[in-house]
């Protein structure tokens, strides 16, 4: 069973797919492949995947076979299929939907033992280049309206695998988490007549308490209403509310403040296991005056408990100033 | 530092606490004290805690010594104080508030290793008394808008003692989550004048393939869009929005089904870490035709990562209907 079905209270979606049950959990996967690789990413194994949707590798060199430099795949275990006609059902008061969209896994590196922060800034850009041509890719499909590019790296962060990876799942409903965002630029905008993320960012930058790094174009800050200790987010200061409209030279620019922010976060907190996600428009959306894209980065430091999830309200033991100015001095 | 921010997009508030980082971490305590007690919650440590705020005990036994079967005290870490006055402050575009609220444990007994799901349901019914006791104490004081009580069972579900306990963490300003529910509630109410839960109760109740199981005046159901697998929630079959109204009869009701949930929950998991929490109407708010608390029990046996965080929508492995039947089949 992979089906779509929505809370009657709050609207809230959730996936119930059986298959993802089937999938190696992380003790069960470390104990049947050595923690040092290979493992089914990486180079040589190209036939333990499905079949290449995406690989960047030297010109001619053979589709699935060895010489790539990133690699996306569907995911064998996917939590949404591809396959199949969006079907839209009432159960009594309930709604629900058939579990259509994409899951797939964006091979970062053939390193199986690397790291974003270790490796040259160059592989957090290809990256990055990767993320834009899914989702100008996925655009293409009508039946979906978000696309989530998301890293979970080490296993407190909800890793399974150890080789360094970001998934992608594209999804037939809007999520609530950028819906809540969106909706709440919007009335910001309508009362203010400026986009919310431009302001943030322009007192971040004047007040300079709270700035991580930067480059040319791009900021990283711990944001003043921080949830989790070292969270910080990474922003174009150009309004801009499509990531996937990035030019060349701003995808440089991005990978290098997300570079820093994983190197500096990596340094002061010892390699920690962490979450990112890109949080953009949703798929097909024209240019929105008051919607600015961003990467959220979490270390996963703290343990979200009862109190979090009853009240959607997050305790931070550190403030964001601290964690600016440590990540800050880390990368001198 | 203790102090509530804004988070300018969504409107979301957090707690930046750093008094909250000198708390005893798991592997910290558990090193200090003995894993089998006794430990700061037993009986005959009770000057190693702040004085009590409420205990239940036999007639004329000292306060602040041994002979309670339930005790309240004020979390020697708290997320946020109960004492000063509640200030409002501007930092250019963004808003804070003084840390003012309460921060309170719940000592569900005396003994150490015991559990809810083991010990009579008697027990369970003296906890919902205390949350009783304890809102409607804390509704006097008219800075605070919403308490919300949780606990945290095992260290997977955020728990740093193993003595079981509830918390409760009053708070100045409304949460998200509640908020969003009763929002969402109320759209419901003005579309078919009539509450989502009591309609959500019916069916369940008719179709009767994913109840876990009932008592006179509650039901347990396990959610049809239910995020976690065997998350269950707790429910007044008549329709009540303010649970601290809740009457003798009605207590010991809900109590039963409550202790049925986590004893079929501990059966078909094998004790898992779980998280449970109250939701209930504002401090000081009228009747509400359109809202009805329940208590949500979240089994802590799948990982939230950067899917669920970046898009606030779940992946459950488990459908509710296969939670419920075994849950079900476990109490006969």
């Amino acid at each position: 069973m992979i089906e779509l079905r929505k809370d009657p209270v709050t609207g809230r979606w959730v996936i119930i797919s059986t298959e993802r049950a089937l999938r190696p959990a992380d003790l069960r996967y470390d104990a049947a492949a050595p923690k040092d690789g290979p493992c089914c990413f990486c180079p040589g194994n190209e036939h333990t995947t499905p079949p290449e949707i995406l690989a960047y590798r030297p010109h001619g060199s053979p589709r699935n076979g060895p010489g790539w430099s990133l690699r996306v795949v569907p995911n064998r275990f996917p939590a949404l299929r591809v396959e199949g006609e969006l079907q839209k059902e009432g159960v009594g008061m309930f709604d629900k939907m058939s579990g259509v969209g994409a899951h797939e896994v964006i091979i970062e590196t053939p390193e199986h033992r690397a790291s974003l922060a270790e490796l040259p800034v160059k592989s957090t850009e290809d990256l990055l280049w990767a993320f834009r041509d899914r989702i100008t890719d996925l655009e293409r499909d009508s039946r979906l309206k978000y696309a989530m590019i998301f890293k979970n790296s080490g296993a407190r962060a909800g890793a399974t695998l150890d080789h360094p990876h970001c998934q992608l799942i594209a999804l037939p409903v809007m999520c609530r988490e950028v819906s809540d965002e969106i909706q709440g630029a919007l009335h910001y905008y309508e009362f203010k007549e400026r986009c919310v993320f431009c302001d943030m960012i322009k007192q971040e930058m004047s007040e300079d308490v709270r700035v991580v790094t930067r480059s040319s174009m791009h900021v990283a800050v711990a944001p003043f209403a921080a949830r989790f200790p070292f969270e910080s987010w990474v922003m174009p200061i150009r309004h801009s509310s499509r990531f996937e409209l990035s030019d060349a030279d701003e995808m440089k620019s991005a990978a290098e403040v997300l570079h820093g922010v994983l190197r500096r976060m990596s340094a002061v907190l010892d390699n920690p296991a962490y979450n990112f996600y890109l949080h953009t428009s949703p798929l097909r959306t024209p240019a929105m005056a008051h919607y600015h894209w961003h990467i959220e980065v979490l270390p996963a430091v703290t343990t979200v408990a009862g109190f979090e999830r009853g009240s959607a309200f997050y305790i931070n033991p550190v403030p964001p100033e601290e964690a600016a100015a440590t990540m800050k001095k880390a990368g001198v």
